[in-house]
């Protein structure tokens, strides 16, 4: 312990040279203990920040946000992963691109507002000017020799699921195709693509990444902290706490459920598709063993709610392929920083970025259906309460996680096998992660 | 001259190897001329400051609060040191507990707000519940395997000592015994046990907590910087500036107080407490050499006064054991982070927290009898201008200092032996202090 | 590129020992590709920042202030570089005098006001009184044995050329006199010995003070940045822009103002001074080969233009020794921190202070004739808008391109020969700066 201490304190002091800083890292990666919260510097250290941003950030797949919000060739949109602004383009013909929203002549940010439309991205210093896709189009004022085709901005990997843009900063990005795989059925019916961005809500949370993330891994806290959330959800239930009238309600509804469907033949059973979660407890995820990184799920809701709303009753039109109010909810999440939870009407979209060791910005979107209008169709008095409440009541936990591990005295406790199993799989598949040599060095 | 500087930048540019930054603290201290003000590092530098929460402010006895402020069962407050956060709580049968407020399981602090009333200690994550004392009661959701008894919220030593509240974060605490010795028979007729708190309030000083006590500890800068304080007291004259004039008002004003407790008989003599400091200038202290960091002592008012107010006057019913206003003041002091000064019907004490190189959390507390009804009794705007004035002044004095001491130009000065005796010592104590092995590896 | 982008992260992340610091500086520099834009650590990186306060910013001449701002015996300001602070007093006899900010006893600041008039510099906190030279007068308190020679302010040099003050905190300055030789000629008919400050705007830029170098070594950005800048001037014009049309306007333009002066014989040629800079573009500056930190140059204001106004038209009365408005534009410069432009009626200043790696303070001053009186011979709204407009305009500039810069994907990136010959001179003269020896080792 005094030994741990004393790391603790050396890696919080800053004052190690960079080999000395990797062979302490890599203790503390050893010393951790299978089952318990991770220590000290991994929620607070510089050091262990920017191995999770080499390693995590600058390697994996990131969501960035929603092709909806740029249904336009020009629109853009902007993301910020901790110093780096990268662009979110449609181009010509509709496809998208991502680059680095850096000018390759003296580095200026090219757009500085997070959103907007252009027809040529021109940096606001020199007019350098690049096209959609990213390539340099004029320099007036530079010699005639130079070769614009080694000007183009710095290409950023993008991919799209079913109207969610996932980019990646990594030279060589993990293969997407897996994710591809697993998300786009079960994403497909609710019609993300042809959504549109009700309310979007930006915060600051005082927290490390990884705090919202094991906070986000479990419904262990869900009793206490969150009265809404549980009257609509039945994931806050484990093998320890399942009564059998609660195991009778949870196939009850699961039953019902699907009984709409195949009555309505198999049109509608695709739309509302599969529930593939009916198990106590919140789905598994992630896997580390396979580096499953990516998931989604559909489980009932409760008897009487058709949406993740304040009393459960519909408060948009339906969404997507469904014709029928009674899918559940619909669950997808992918590390390192997004979930997503939609209702036969709706869905809420949680995006991490990365803002220092003890500092998180987290984007909430709410998403209707493209034909919805605003006081005609629905109201976001109505729309939000929901996960307003909830997200927000996670993130006063997890800020007051952040100053309690701060503590000298903090030392890291077990997790509860019945209801933490996520978050000792998450632990797990981090761990792994920053071990990986970075994606550039391979 | 040359080579010191280059030794603060390296210090100050926080890019040195551990053990090189060791050799370059011993080199500090090493260079530190006797009698001279210390070298601008010790005020501004992250290694020192580090340096400082171990082998001060994570070893030494620390004032924590009143044990007035807690009187009944269940009742708490909070301390905090650095990102360390304390509990404070009255247990059973009226013993005092002191912890970390940081919970065993995933490290989330468990009391939020800085004071308050509870029955048991309940983590608002996942309901983790411990007892008034400490320990692990209940935790719904972990094995029945979970041994409680080695999750008990991680313990800090405490001490009180007439209703003065002291803690130590070491595991083995430096002895308190010397300290309630000294302070016990002083403290006892003032009657701090008895006490409610009138009001606190809360400042945070750009200035490292060295300053803030260098500035405590001489009244060479009261003349100018204090007109209320000098009206009051003697200690601003000292062997350089008192003349026989002077002199013979401070002999006149001890002989009054002292005849008045002997004309009524021993218990009031004894309520009154000896006047133990009768000699011009400030009481000695600290004492580097014996490692005396604590002291108390009573010295007159001047003629006239006969409380630390504005005009002189009583502004609250008589406290503790007085029956008669001529007890001069009582001031107690403890190192590194309280003094106290007391009138026959008030008491003031000051709290210095470290939280920063340049920053340091005070507060400062009036205390009443416990009967002493506001706005019947007392009014605070009257009780409180003398302190608060004086403190504010110091603390803005401090706050100059700091920015002067941080100019690169800046080097020791030479103390007044006259007026600044006080101010070597501590000096002295602070360095041997951070020179000792830390508690833990004792 | 790889190895690149490491030590571009170990810089950032600060965890190396001095020595191996020292040497990836080194390899920075070495890596520096002429003609190219600085990597990243040079506008980001603490290390580096500290290397230029070393290098530069405590060994170079510094603009302070106007002489015409302390035209009294005891008028003083004060000038923060980076944590420390200097007064700039006009003593007696009308010398002016600098030195450290800093009180010799301990360490407190002495004037805390950014400017005022005192008659003695008497230190707050123990009255320490010094003279107007900075001379240790009395010392209360202290033994008559101390020595008080040897307790004066620390002494800063100081040099005036025609009004304006320029101050060193290196032990041995560079050579000021050729400075001096190049500048006062041009200067003096200008007059800012005998000006007032109309008004002075402080500003905070996050952007490292390199960038508001490069910003103001071309003109290249001035089309679409500057609408009202280049209504005025010529010099956004370059041999690779300036048309057979131009280059008639701007030889007539020159041949004009001349014309003019020669027919009111020598006195009033000599107010007018010769139009040293007749070429497109901006005059050459600095000359990194010959260690020119220091230029001025008149240069013609467009046909129709007597002032840098937003109309042309003159805002204030003629300055100096100018009898006639046609002087065309009087420009000065200095490294590493001011510029100056000047027109017949008003001269404006523009100083950097560095407040960090990504921080700059600059405070820009509007200057009239001593005998103008505001409301009656000028108005503020007429005489700022011009430089306050193309000032801010040029910190948005900067901070945006911060932004950018700091982007990991950041990579260096080419000047153009015809546009940007002087951030090129000014990259080169920089890298030479920080190479040499600190001052104080000479």
């Amino acid at each position: 312990m005094q030994d741990f201490r004393a790391l603790s304190c050396s890696l919080g002091s800053g004052i190690l040279s960079a080999t000395c800083m990797e062979d302490r890292i890599a203790t503390l990666i050893a010393e951790s203990r299978p089952g318990w919260t991770l220590a000290r510097p991994f929620f607070s250290d510089e050091a262990i920040y920017a191995r999770d941003l080499d390693r995590v950030w600058r390697t994996g797949w990131l969501f960035a946000g929603h092709s909806c919000e740029i249904p336009k060739t020009g629109d853009y949109f902007s993301v910020g992963v901790d110093t780096d602004s990268i662009l979110v383009v449609r181009g010509e013909g509709g496809a998208l691109h991502a680059f680095h929203n850096v000018c390759r002549h003296r580095g200026s940010l090219i757009c500085e507002a997070p959103a907007g439309h252009v027809t040529r991205l021109v940096c606001p210093y020199h007019q350098w000017t690049y096209g959609l896709s990213g390539d340099l189009i004029s320099c007036r004022g530079m010699p005639d020799s130079l070769d614009k085709s080694q000007f183009g901005l710095q290409p950023v990997a993008l991919e799209e699921v079913e109207g969610l843009i996932f980019i990646s900063l990594a030279a060589i990005p993990p293969p997407f195709q897996p994710a591809r795989e697993a998300l786009s059925p079960l994403l497909q019916p609710q019609g993300l693509r042809r959504a549109r961005v009700a309310k979007a809500v930006d915060y600051v949370v005082k927290a490390n990444w990884k705090l919202v993330w094991e906070n986000n891994r479990e419904c262990y806290h869900c009793n206490v902290n969150h009265p809404q959330y549980i009257k609509a959800n039945f994931d806050h239930y484990n093998v320890d706490d399942t009564s059998p009238a609660i195991r009778e309600r949870m196939e009850l509804a699961a039953a019902q459920v699907e009984a709409k469907w195949s009555q309505r033949g198999s049109g509608a059973a695709q739309a509302g598709a599969p529930t593939t979660h009916k198990l106590t407890g919140m789905t598994s995820f992630p896997d580390a063993a396979r580096n499953i990184w990516f998931s989604a799920n559909r489980t009932p809701l409760v008897e009487g709610y058709v949406s993740e709303s304040m009393d459960g009753q519909q408060v948009a039109p339906l969404m997507g392929d469904y014709d029928d109010a009674s899918v559940g909810t619909l669950r997808m999440r992918a590390l390192p920083n997004c979930w997503n939870h939609a209702s036969c009407d709706h869905a809420v979209s949680t995006r991490l970025l990365p803002l220092g060791p003890q500092l998180t910005g987290i984007r909430v979107w709410w998403l209707v259906d493209e034909a919805a209008v605003e006081g005609r169709d629905y109201e976001l008095a109505k729309l939000m309460p929901f996960w307003q409440l909830t997200s927000e009541q996670d993130w006063e936990i997890c800020e007051r996680q952040q100053r309690g591990v701060n503590s000298t005295a903090y030392r890291p406790g077990p997790y509860s096998t019945d209801k933490e199993y996520n978050v000792e799989s998450f632990v797990r598949w981090y761990l792994q992660v920053i071990q990986k040599p970075h994606a550039l060095e391979r």
